[in-house]
């Protein structure tokens, strides 16, 4: 997987230093580890230095808790998306120091906050998008980077968005949330010069239909600059925001 | 059909002036004529004051003849939508008068024309909808109305939109055209007072799947006052806006 | 965003009675209200003369208490759609003077009744459409209009419809709301001259797909003179047809 | 298959008649006759007194020929449908007798013309409806079915389909044929006692996709009585209106 | 709406025996009667000997109890279909004589009882399709016809169909109902020479799309003579094939 | 139905030992039981060796335990899918020894438990997918076929699937089960040569759909070798997998 | 890739026979070849006894041709599927002893024909399947599978299957081809006990929708033992179906 | 529309050195040139150092001169997407120094070539992809960034993806361009740190249904970090690829 491991593992090899029987068992086994219907991806952690992350949905709350306290054994950072408080209580009771973000349905662990990184700014349509807002932010702050956000800016009252003109360009990176028509990433797009990743939500009704209208608006953007996420995907939008702006604090070589 | 004119018909019948097998026959017969394969809608042009309209596409050019020498006979505004010069041609050497509108893909004849009513506006988002104004435009003359032309104005270009918008806060009635995102009709529905007819266009390609993406996004418009045609469906739009400039330049009771 | 309002701030401010910075700032923040999580925009009330609308759906009820605090300190008229008894009960406690509209799922707030302009007819499929038809009449009556309402006049029974003939072709603006084939809409719009805006509903099961059959079927009316809004949305059609039937009643320049 | 067929068979082998082997074979193979990329189906031919009938869509003009010439051997009547006028000519070179119907886009054959029956009524939304009206009127008539026309006669012109109840009311069955919104259907089995066979056609545009929308329409008829055949399907019209018309003259037990 | 009727009317005007005024008064208000939210339809049951039929989904027990009443006053049949024990517990207190089907979720009236026409046999694919089943037998015996049941016949257990072929093969009309892959229709179209509705139901899972794959294979299906209704609706086949029926068992002119 | 059987048959009656209506009788109702609402099917479980298997989904738990009483009588394995713990208690009331399998939702008999074929690996993205990995490897375990899973290895941390490669190429047949993106399948389908049977799932949310977005992936495979059961359909995917093993133990003629 | 070569690897780079360096590039590089815009994988061919394969579509003939003489320098069979006779023309100059196969649109090449294994069967609804017959059967034989065919028989005409029985019954898979219903692959699933693979194909019109239609039947077939692959795929088909086919001539260990 | 300027404009009103009425006016008229039917928007060039770009799609060759004439007046880079030989011979008539690009379908000027940023990736499918990846790659190129590109590497061929690990890993930014099953994008996240843009193409058939099924796999993609633009929009990508390259070589403030 990692040409360097590889190259060192063979030279081991060549130099007497590992057998190629253990290497190859070195090969297979240690990125992950398994507790049978789950693997646990130390290896991502590592090499991303991101935090661990579940996708809640579908799993029941004992596989939740039994993946969360092999996590928190080996990391300090850990992200549990799409749960409830039931969920939260059970992994509070084997995971100190745990907190629930009700507003995001989401559990987050840190035991090593930092200070974090502005750049980041996240707009979104309106207060029933608030969800996937938080969900972004969280994540991009469990990355390590800080999100301002503005909320209530459709494109149907344009002056509101106007009126953050200052804050949207000074941003390295913008995520634009909307449901319904989900014009406002088309808007942001026009008005910035950085990177836009939008995120359709299921906000609206009808015609909306759970979020297929405002990702095909997204998609069809007339502006440049514009990527879109899975609908709802706040975690998605977080982190690839985090993933851009770590590249704008980076000293190029 | 028409409460007046049965009344006044049971009146005759009742005075002795129209025997009942007459009146039934009356009733019958006198809104249309019937050329066989279509059946000519005298009635409606004068019930409503509007030119005859045909739908070129999916016609024979003998078809469209025989349907447009049978108006012309009858009425002195006529419209063929979504045909070609051909067809055109064709009309041409049987109908006196008429007029081809390439952009438009349009046949019309005219031979009454008087001043044109303002108060309709047209935007569109980009050159490659401008088939679909011209229908629009052509239309709205052909009922008497005249319509102002504001294109390339998409949202990724807000500025372009807020340039026009002493234009088009004066509309009576404004419609939108745009595909691909089709954002354009949230924008400026949050910026007129007025009514606003929205049409998606075909333009775009990949997930503006033949017009659906901005019609979804003008369906689900977060802006109030947007109502919606079918896509492409510039006629439409331009009668719907002739039929509400025309009562707000009517004397109210 | 008002060209008179920047050219009387530009004028003021070329007269030394405002400042430049000050003149940005008044820019920046009239419009609205920021309340952290929404933004309150008086401003559209004030240039429309319409009342305050909030989408209840996709909202807490403390959003939605806060939110109708907010807005009735500043304005006579409310609108709060797709919500239920117990958020008008949490915001009964707190705004005086809020009525709950059970059959339309909303609350009004009408400090400043008047009279109602006449002019706009609705006309439903069924009874299962009654909740549409309510929020249409609602949302037209708290900008000032009064609404007929012709109920259970589907085209399979067309002489149900014709029976109402004379009352369809006195209105100004017809509402055509139906769900299943949605045939309706262009049943009345070849029985009508004024414009006629078309409410798709999500009545109907199988093949109707939550309202995407009437949808499909009232954006390829073969009627003239139809526009559509989004399914279920007659809070969007009695809007509109407010913004019509108010040109209607005003006196041509 | 048949059981008074396999009853005889079976009798046939206890009275030594026919040997087991024998009666095997018989039952496997009676039915058709296999041309290697085609079996033809003289069965259904005997079975149901129809006329042997060929989709020409997708098929070369030389299997066309093929299958023609070999049904025509047997039979008396033949129907090869959506097909073109090089087809008729390369299978009139080999079948004697065979008919082009360019409206109706089929070849026939009749060799035994009858007397029609009369019962079946279609009506069409447009002209440009007219090659799937045809298709089924020629349908009909190869079964021995006459089928009365009435054209151009939308819900949007109520009045022209009006002015023909009392033909449609006479019908035993009626063919509604429409495209666009497919309102037709429901117009007409609102006011007709028998049974009426809806067909959406492709006709139209945009929002109409193919033939969706009326397809939709049709199969949510809110009125009763009404169902529906594939898009633009004439022939599957036809020849179930025959069925059906054929039971409306045989004398009940 | 019926021409005898009008000729009639325009007769009794003309004779003096009817005023103007009060015939127009009379084409208006005959046909049905307005409870406010619903107009009950007196003139279809007349016109078409047919019960008085209510589709109960989308009303509440109030709506559903005040339209049965009131036709329960004028006709001897009626049904209720898409509805619950609740509903039937209210409408029993109201109308005696009522009786609630619980397979078929419907509540009937029947105080005219007869014999019931032969002819109908109703053939489904599984278990899980009961409910359609029930609902299309419960509707043709209300217009007094029977229905013959063959249930948990698919094409994947050809055998079992063909087991039935004489029954099948008897019959003047088949309804063959079936969720999943909906191949049943096509077989049957193939084994009998009669008309075959076929009705497609929501069973099944994942990419059955709530009935939407075996629409699509009815639609398509390769067999002639088949026609489809709305998924799941055993109310619109019943009512067709007893139409149908019912002109097999009328003596031809 | 079955060539040898009719031949026997056949020749019983040439020989005298059975009568014509007696082989009709058998012919018509040998292969299964009717017990009115369903009909059991004994012969398929004689011909293929297979368990008696019911779709729990859309039946009443009343028509479950009918069905499983008469399966049980004359079989000693069953296999009942998509249903609950009432379901079971209720059967497990009436037929001693069947089993409920919480995670697959099916309860079993196996009352003739033998040695379990080897080849069948199943492969699954993630431990969402566990209840459709349960299902398969149960209904293979029926049929005497042995499973071994391999969960949470997604394409987006490749390397735990190339951890697993040794185990993949040894297998005969191959399930990947993957919801999401479904990736999987292909990248399986690239590293094996053996058949793999692709099971899309649920897993997932917004673009999504129910998981038609990894079933249009999986159809859609860069990778030969692959085929796809319906979303969610383990037991489909199971037997499959047990057929196609079952070859790879048989001695080639 | 391979554990076995990999292990080799590792050894050799213990005995010092091959120095790191070396290992790594060799397991970067052994695979494939690059000629810049395609990557020849000729490795599989190794690995899977397989021909080469190449997609047609989409290439330019320039393309084709190169990817052709690079494969064809390497192994002695190929196959482009979806592809001209221009393309054929270009092919044939450069590579020697290619074949054209008009009906399956595909280039071949088979330098080492030999004996073909029995036990794959093709059915197919119509003629219009055949070009998706062919590409099956041709991709089966190169390599090494004869494939008997069986076209015409729809389940509308059951008795034209049936006739087939034996046959069916006696292959070791069946590949199932048909468009508009698509329910012939339910119907052979419920005759055989082997494995069924089932190709939807594009034929038809109307709601068939370019191969929808069938694909969703074949998807939810209710008879077990059925997969399916992607519209039109016979080459997918006969892949899958020769390495079932493989299984079954092989000597289980 | 930029805070700076509209400062500074105010304090010019306010200082005397521009009076109202020309400042109303310089908001209004600077960003953007019309020339009637296009709006050329000088101003984004000038705010975000891009090149001009028009779609060419949908214009026609008169407009695509006429709008490339202006732009090559004011600007030195310029590209025209989606567009054909004859238009680029029309443009190079008129504007001097513009290359064709067939493999991209692209015409493009650049007058101040300079030195190319690295760090963007592109990663490729197939070679039926090559139009998208050189559209990507061209853009990049003329905003100043140069893209390596990997072509070939699908995923069922995960070996080949595996030998370019360390050029991808090394990347600021991934482009991931796929057809068919679109799952590239997915194993390319899980293999980099970096963002990555994922690009469905059209290059496909039958279920790939135009792009939609890896369009939907990329927006589920299982691996974090990946943001997804429309069906075949290699502009899109390449432009935000630079977008974000950009930032990771400016100097973190």
């Amino acid at each position: 997987m990692e040409p360097a491991r590889i190259r060192q593992l063979l030279e081991d090899v060549a130099a007497g230093r590992v057998d190629p029987a253990g290497a190859y068992e070195r090969l297979r086994l240690l990125p992950y580890e398994d507790i049978g219907f789950a693997k646990i991806d130390h290896h991502r952690s590592l090499r991303d230095g991101m935090p661990e992350v579940v996708l809640g949905e579908g799993k029941t709350i004992e596989q939740i808790v039994a993946i969360a306290e092999r996590l928190a054994e080996r990391s300090d950072r850990m992200l549990i998306t799409r749960t409830g408080p039931e969920a939260y209580a059970a992994v509070a009771g084997r995971v100190p120091g745990v907190t629930y973000h009700a507003a995001a349905r989401c559990i987050s662990l840190n035991r090593s906050p930092g200070a974090l990184l502005p750049g980041i700014v996240i707009v979104a349509g309106g207060t029933a998008d608030l969800s996937v807002v938080e969900e972004a932010a969280l994540t991009a702050e469990l990355i390590g980077h800080a999100s301002e956000r503005i909320i209530d800016v459709g494109v149907a009252g344009i002056h509101r968005l106007l009126a953050h003109l200052p804050q949207l360009q000074a941003a390295t990176v913008v995520i634009a949330i909307a449901g319904m028509d989900g014009a406002l990433a088309s808007a942001v797009g026009g008005l910035v010069a950085g990177p836009v990743i939008a995120v359709p939500t299921s906000v609206g009704y009808g015609a909306a239909f759970g979020g297929l209208a405002p990702l095909l608006t997204m998609l069809n953007s007339c502006a440049t600059g514009v990527a879109v996420v899975n609908i709802d995907n706040g975690f998605g939008a977080g982190y690839l925001a985090a993933r851009i702006n770590t590249l704008a604090h980076q000293r190029p070589d």
